[in-house]
C-alpha cells in the first residue's frame, strides 16, 4: 500500500497526527478550514483555554515538544474555591508537584502547525473546506474559501481531525450503513470573560491554581494566561431560574454577579460590555461507531468523540488517540488492515468512558466542591491512597496523571471505590474520625 | 400569516397530511424525491407489507378513506406460531374481532397520492430531490432527478415527512444549535423472501393471521397479500453464529431454512434465488428534538421519529401525528406559534414510548412468544382484563386498539403491569391454578 495520507483539519490533533505520521515515513497533506491562525489576529470571546495533563504531555513527548510547551503552560497544583459569603477555599488536585497545566489552545496549536512544517513531508493547505469524501475511491474534494474552486486529491488513507462538528464524520454518518450516531447537548451553555492583569500584569489570584465559584446549578471558573490574566467562563444553564435567558440587561448582569460572585467584580472591569457582546456557546457530546472505515479512512480526536470540557481531557484524549495510533502502527509494520481495527476497538470504550466522566465531573464541579462531606471523603481517599498507593488510586488521579491506566478502567475502577467510600461515610462520627485505623481498615477489608 | 405549505416528501405521511393541510384551507405543494410510483412497475425486495391497527384508521378516516383502505386490507387475529418441531400454535392479538391489517405499503400510499390529488389545492411534484432549506428565509431547494435543474420555493410553513433518513432533517440537524440527534441500528437486517399462492390464489397457510417463526435470537414472520401470496421477513443477526455473513452460498442457505423453518420451505419454490437475490436492510431507530423550528418548519412521521418495525406502529405512530396536528389547527385556530410547540411537546414522548416498545417486542416476538411462561402470562391477563376491563388493558391492546390511550401512557402501565405479573408468575403452581379466584384477587390487591 502507498504512504500518501490526506487529513482533514490542522487543529490541535489534526496536526499532532500528521507529526507521528510524518515521522514514520508518509507523506501527509493536511487540509484546513480556517485561514493560517498564525498569520491572523486572534479573535476573542471563544474558550481558548485548556489544562494539558499527562495524557496530553505523553502526546507532545512523543514528537519531542513538550519542553518547548511547557515554557507557556501555567501549572495548576488544585482547585482554588470562591464560595458566596466571600470565603475561598482550596483542594489540591493530587500529590505534591502533581499539576494540570493551563495553556492556550491557539499556542499550542501554532507551536503544533510549526512543527509539523518542519517535517519535509507534511504540506498544510489553509482556506479548504472538505465538501465530499469519495468512501470507495478514497478522494476528498475540498473548496477554496475564496476562490470557491474545488480540488478533488486522491491518497491512499485519509483522517477526519476536523472536530466535533467534523465534515468528514458527516460524510460517514451518510454514506455508511449501520453507522451509530448520537449527538447531546447539556443544558448549559457557557460565555467566556476575561479578569485582566493588575500592574506590570501581576496576577491578580493566585496563579497556580483553577478558580471555581461553585453554585450548585451552575459555576464560574478561571485559568491563568502567561500575560497575567484569567480566562474566565460562566457556565449556566440556557433556562430558568438561573440562566442566561434571565441575564439580558446590563441591570441584569450586574444584579447576577453582584449576587453571585461578589469578590469576583472588582477584578472584572469589562465585565459588562464582555458579557454582552460575547456569544454564549453550547456544549456537544459526540459518541459514534465505526471509527475506520475499510480500513482506509479514520476518526481521530473530536471528531470521533466530542466531549464536554469539565475533566479537561478532550485535548488529552485526541493526543492519546495519536500516541495509540503510533504505537499500533509500530506493532503491526504499517499494515491498516490490523492498525485501523484495534485502534477503533481500543480506544472506543475508553472514548465513551472519559465522555462519561466528563459529563459527571461537571456536577462535581459546580454543586461538590462545596459540600464539606464531598471533600471529607477526598481528604480520606487521599490518605488512604498516599499510605496504600498500590491499593488506591483516587479517580482524578487514574484520569488525569496515569496514562498507563484506561479511561474506561479509570471510570471501571471510580465507581468501585464511590461503592466503598459510600458506604465508609455513613459510619458514625466520621468526621472526628475520619484519619483512624478503624477507618483504614474498613477501606482495607472492602477491598 | 400566509396558508402556502411545503412538503418534502409524498410518502405515507407526506401523502396524509398533504390531505389533512388541504381540507383546513392550506394551499399545498408536495415535493417526492423518487418517481411517481403509480406510473412505474414496483420493484420487490423491500418490505411492502405494514400493519394498519386503530390510530392508523384514525388517520384514514380523519380524511374519508378508511373504507376503501379496508377492502384492500386482510385482517389478522392473531399470531400463528411455527415451531421448529413441526407443531404450531395460536394466539389472538386481543379480544373478538380484534385484528391487525395487512396492507401493501404501495397500495395505501398511491392511494393516498390520489386522495391528495383530488384536492384542488394539493400538488405533487415527482423527482424532486431536497437539497436544502434556507431556514430563515423558508426556501426550500430541490434538483430534478433528470434535468438536474435546482428549483427553490418560498412557503409560510414546511413540513419534512422525507423518512428515516430525511434530507430535512438533516439540514436541521446542521444548522440548528443545540439540536439532539441519535440513530441506533439493531444487530439484526433483514430479507424479504416470498410464498407464492396455490393454484386459484389459495392461500396456502391461514390467511388471517401474522405468522411467525420465534426462533430464540432470530425470527421469520409472514403477512398475507390480497392475491394470495405471503411476504416473507427473516430478521437475523448481521454477524454470530446465525447470521447473514454465515449465509453466503445456496448450500449455505437450503441448510439453514431446512433446519430452521423445515415447514416454510416446501411453501417457498423460489426460496434459494429470492434469498441470494434480495438485499439485506438494516433498521434503525432515530430520535431527534426538537421536532419544529421558529414555528414555521416542522418534522412529522419518520423523519422526526424513526422506529424499529416489531409492533407494526410505525406507520400508524406516523398517522397519528397527522390527527393531532390536525386537532391543534383546530384548537388553535392556525396560530403555528401554538401549534408547533404543542405539537412537538406532546407527540416527543409518545415517539420515544412506540420506539422503546417496538425494540422491546422485537425480543418477544422472536423468543417469548415460544415461552409457555409468556404464553400462560398474556392468558392470566387476557382473562383479567376480560373480567376487569376497567382495570386492566393488556399493553398490546393499548398499544393496538386504544387510540384514545398515548403511547407513553401505555408504555408506563405496561411496566405496572410487568411488576405485578413477575410477583404472580412465582406462585407455586400457577400453572394449575391461573384462573382460580386467588390469582384474581392478588392481582387485584396489587392494583
Amino acid at each position: 500500500m502507498g504512504k500518501n495520507v490526506t487529513i482533514v483539519g490542522a487543529g490541535l490533533v489534526g496536526s499532532l497526527v500528521s507529526i507521528y505520521l510524518a515521522k514514520k515515513g508518509y507523506k501527509v497533506n493536511v487540509y484546513e478550514r480556517r485561514a493560517d491562525m498564525r498569520k491572523l489576529q486572534m479573535s476573542a470571546g471563544k474558550s481558548i483555554n485548556l489544562a494539558l495533563s499527562d495524557r496530553g504531555w505523553k502526546g507532545l513527548e512523543g514528537v519531542g515538544i513538550a519542553d518547548e510547551i511547557k515554557k507557556i503552560a501555567i501549572p495548576m497544583y488544585g482547585r482554588f474555591l470562591h464560595h458566596k459569603d466571600g470565603t475561598t477555599g482550596y483542594q489540591p488536585y493530587g500529590k505534591e508537584n502533581q499539576a494540570i497545566y493551563s495553556v492556550s489552545r491557539a499556542d499550542i496549536n501554532m507551536k503544533l502547525m510549526d512543527l509539523a512544517e518542519e517535517q519535509p513531508n507534511v504540506k498544510i493547505h489553509f482556506d479548504k473546506r472538505c465538501i465530499n469524501i469519495e468512501r470507495n475511491k478514497l478522494e476528498t474534494s475540498f473548496e477554496d474559501n475564496s476562490t470557491k474552486k474545488i480540488e478533488t486529491v486522491s491518497s491512499d488513507l485519509i483522517f477526519g481531525a476536523d472536530g466535533a462538528f467534523a465534515a468528514s464524520r458527516l460524510n460517514m454518518q451518510l454514506h455508511s450503513d449501520r453507522f451509530e450516531y448520537k449527538q447531546h447537548y447539556i443544558d448549559c451553555g457557557y460565555k467566556e470573560l476575561i479578569i485582566p492583569p493588575g500592574e506590570n500584569g501581576k496576577f491578580l489570584m493566585e496563579k497556580n491554581a483553577l478558580h471555581i465559584w461553585p453554585r450548585g446549578s451552575f459555576m464560574m471558573i478561571a485559568l491563568p494566561n502567561p500575560d497575567g490574566n484569567f480566562t474566565c467562563t460562566l457556565f449556566l444553564p440556557f433556562e430558568g431560574e438561573k440562566s442566561f435567558e434571565k441575564i439580558k440587561t446590563k441591570e441584569q448582569v450586574t444584579q447576577f454577579f453582584n449576587e453571585e460572585f461578589p469578590d469576583a467584580v472588582p477584578l472584572m472591569p469589562t465585565l459588562i460590555e464582555d458579557f454582552m457582546n460575547n456569544p454564549v456557546s453550547s456544549l456537544v457530546t459526540v459518541k459514534c461507531f465505526p471509527w475506520t472505515f475499510d480500513n482506509k479512512i479514520g476518526l481521530i480526536g473530536d471528531a470521533a468523540h466530542a466531549i464536554v470540557p469539565f475533566y479537561g481531557q478532550g485535548m488529552n484524549c485526541g493526543f492519546e488517540d495519536c500516541v495509540v495510533l503510533n504505537d499500533l502502527i509500530t506493532k503491526h509494520k504499517d499494515d491498516w488492515d490490523k492498525i485501523f481495527p484495534e485502534y477503533e476497538s481500543l480506544r472506543k470504550p475508553d472514548a465513551d468512558a472519559i465522555a462519561d466522566l466528563a459529563i459527571a465531573n461537571f456536577i462535581e464541579m459546580r454543586d461538590k466542591t462545596a459540600d464539606p462531606k464531598f471533600l471529607l471523603q477526598k481528604k480520606i481517599e487521599a490518605k488512604f491512597s498516599e499510605k496504600h498507593p498500590d491499593k488506591w488510586i483516587p479517580l482524578y488521579s487514574m484520569v488525569t496523571y496515569s496514562p498507563h491506566i484506561r479511561y474506561s478502567k479509570a471510570l471501571s475502577e471510580g465507581k468501585k471505590q464511590q461503592a466503598i467510600m459510600d458506604k465508609i461515610m455513613t459510619t458514625p462520627n466520621i468526621e472526628t474520625k475520619w484519619d483512624s485505623v478503624e477507618i483504614e481498615n474498613a477501606i482495607l477489608n472492602q477491598l
